[in-house]
């Protein structure tokens, strides 16, 4: 049984670890290499380094295959190329794809040769497929056997050898075109000399190369399959999508959208080098930076009013609030509805319509509570009515931002999830600065 | 083949859509019960009623199991008491379990009572697992052979149905105790009188059924196998969690956090009816208004202050997003590190220092860009250091707070990913706005 990940950290970061190869090797032998990949991940630089060199060289492609990229990254440069030959020299076309990003060019070159004539085929079609396509993240580990084959050629072709998550056999046609598959499962008792086509699924679906990774995962997911079939444009059999690649594809999926909110992507390393990592970040801080001096401008506008009602600068970031977190409450919800497919042209005007009710509603209730608070704090019935107008007019317009901005991205094609909040951000600051400080001066001056 | 989401949502949702239940019927028909799920998700409310209606009653149940809670509700609130006997009619303990939450008591003693004596006892079994335990979620359609049964019994096992996603035979002793799993495609020929016991395999984990959901669902999806036997502390098999199951467990895990950053659940409705969503809001947006007022009221201890520089309150939201920004960043790598297991006790004191380091360097660039900013637009050389200074403090606040927070909150058992933001912005928020503020007092007036 693997031991917890917690535990094995604690054992190769404690004060005084033990770095002699043959005891990291004892402690490893029995984990999986996923399990091995997220000890590395979870491992300070130093102490990754000292237990990748403990790893033999026979296990180390394995273990990089599953680890993030940027991780992964540190663990290759720190690799000494005389050992690299030991290391590619059994990797096949799939291994290359998934390490190819983080691979420096020589290296993918050596590793392109290792591959045999076929792996090399395999690779060459993978690549000719964006890496958001199912195309590009190919099984070409199949059973295929010919459109007129018997059930006795399919129990001789499964006692060689079944891959891992196959349950089904491909019939193809003679150009190598995709026609139909057949349950290893039926193949159990069937008489020797029936036809497989007899024996076929009636409703497997089948993805195409060009399909788009989350999609078709998830497709792959729900299909009571362990894996479908994936054609070219001529329906020529490519290879096919398991589900422990979908399970992967679509865990990716959802880590791209937890990382986006605040700016990073899914391979950010937890312990990335400091400059690798402050300059990765520095970027968002810029836009985030460049925004938040937008808003101070339109509040600068405003600075005799501010002089004059200074209780205006006090409830500044109650305005600014209650707008931002209403805003990324529709934008959360209409950012997943697009990831699933689910918000469409056809029900956006809908969604809106709920959005500006839901908004509305909350904006009239906490409009009212937050003007009386004021009113109280300040004494001042004036002031109360300004901030609850204000908190009104930036509730309804962060709902309707909420809805507007993903769906525009999605449109201009930018991942709202990784854009949207700096952008409805900005817009409920600006409006929630300008609504009350406006506000403040003509009513209160 | 099945038709693009958006396509079929705009067929529902036109101007004058037709809602003869024959058209629904005939539209859906080709779909799967995933798919009309989803598109159910997906339709404004009286859309989705009008389009349930056409539904044939053999297929609500399994379209219901299929839906997310809030959604669900509404259909199953519409739903004529006359017509739950037909929907329950073949109800298994499975989809008893994932309607449990739904379903109004009358209707889960209905279908409680249409389970067979075996389904009642696995429905019993279950909840006395929470639903964060794999022991909630199992599948009772196994395979299981005694110990000593023979390849011979194996094969007529399988010739009579094989569950999908299963590809392993189960061998327990007499007393249902689990002892070890053959593969279906060992039996392909086999001798058929060798013992089972000759084929099992060898490292194929086994869960318990009091393990965690996501943990031991990533389990399965990285061992290789379709399904992983659960047993009870006193080794009986209880069932097993296939690879569908799993991964929806995960996607329900990475759905969670997505959005809890928003203060909503997974099961949030798009078309939710506009109370209830404003309810569910209204509690997140309250609690924020609470920290707001919290910061507002330690700016109001620098009133006499921001009188006299009103150039401070212009630039107060500055100060604010850098280190909400700078925090969250460190919070969200934080969190997704917890919930892999790969922040623990051992490697905390290393994140916490290369987050010092990282927020160090960032908070120095930053500090000196909007300090120089500031000195300019103001034309106060005072002004600029002041900012300079509370922008350096409040980054290397945010990275403190960022590791610390959610490592707390998880100790707490409270789920950072809901609660990690709100506390870490008040914190921000809170030393942003005194560090300034307190500053600009000591230097500028």
């Amino acid at each position: 049984m693997a031991e917890p990940l917690p535990d094995l950290i604690e054992e190769f970061v404690s004060d005084s670890p033990n770095d002699d190869p043959a005891a990291i090797l004892s402690a490893l032998s029995s984990q999986d290499d996923v399990y091995i990949a997220s000890l590395l991940e979870s491992l300070p630089v130093e102490r990754r380094l000292a237990v990748w060199e403990g790893i033999p060289r026979s296990r180390k492609l394995a273990v990089l295959v599953e680890m993030r990229s940027d991780p992964r990254e540190i663990l290759i440069d720190a690799t000494l190329d005389d050992e690299w030959a030991a290391i590619l020299a059994d990797i096949d076309a799939e291994d290359l794809l998934e390490l190819l990003d983080s691979l420096p060019s020589r290296l993918v070159d050596l590793a392109y040769a290792e591959l045999d004539a076929q792996q090399q085929k395999y690779f060459r079609e993978a690549t000719q497929f964006d890496d958001d396509e199912v195309g590009h993240w190919l099984s070409h580990q199949l059973l295929v056997l010919p459109l007129n084959a018997k059930v006795r050629e399919g129990l001789r072709l499964i006692r060689r050898n079944v891959p891992a998550h196959c349950d089904t056999v491909f019939l193809v046609n003679r150009s190598g075109q995709y026609s139909a598959a057949v349950k290893l499962t039926r193949l159990f008792g069937a008489p020797e000399h029936l036809a497989l086509v007899e024996l076929t699924e009636e409703n497997m679906p089948m993805l195409k190369g060009t399909d788009e990774c989350t999609t078709a995962s998830l497709q792959v997911q729900r299909s009571g399959y362990v894996s479908l079939p994936v054609v070219d444009d001529n329906n020529k059999l490519l290879g096919r999508l398991d589900i422990t690649s979908a399970c992967e594809l679509i865990n990716e999926f959802y880590e791209r959208q937890v990382m986006a909110s605040a700016g990073m992507d899914e391979d950010e390393d937890l312990f990335s080098p400091v400059a690798k990592s402050a300059k990765n970040r520095a970027l968002w801080l810029g836009i985030n930076l460049l925004t938040a001096f937008l808003a101070s401008w339109f509040i600068g506008l405003f600075e005799t009013t501010l002089q004059q009602v200074v209780a205006l600068a006090v409830l500044m970031p109650v305005v600014a609030s209650m707008g931002g977190i209403a805003g990324s409450q529709t934008l959360t919800l209409i950012v997943r509805g697009l990831a699933l497919g689910q918000v469409t042209k056809a029900n956006l005007k809908a969604l809106m319509v709920k959005e500006l009710k839901v908004g509305g509603l909350n904006g009239l209730i906490w409009a009212l509570v937050i003007g009386i608070v004021a009113f109280y704090w300040f004494s001042d019935p004036l002031l109360g009515l300004v901030i609850c107008f204000a908190i009104l007019a930036n509730i309804v317009a962060a709902a309707l931002s909420g809805v507007f901005i993903p769906v525009l991205l999605d449109k201009l094609k930018i991942d709202p999830a990784l854009s949207g909040s700096v952008i409805l951000t900005t817009v409920t600051d600006i409006v929630g600065f300008v609504a009350f400080l406006g506000l403040g001066t003509l009513f209160l001056l």
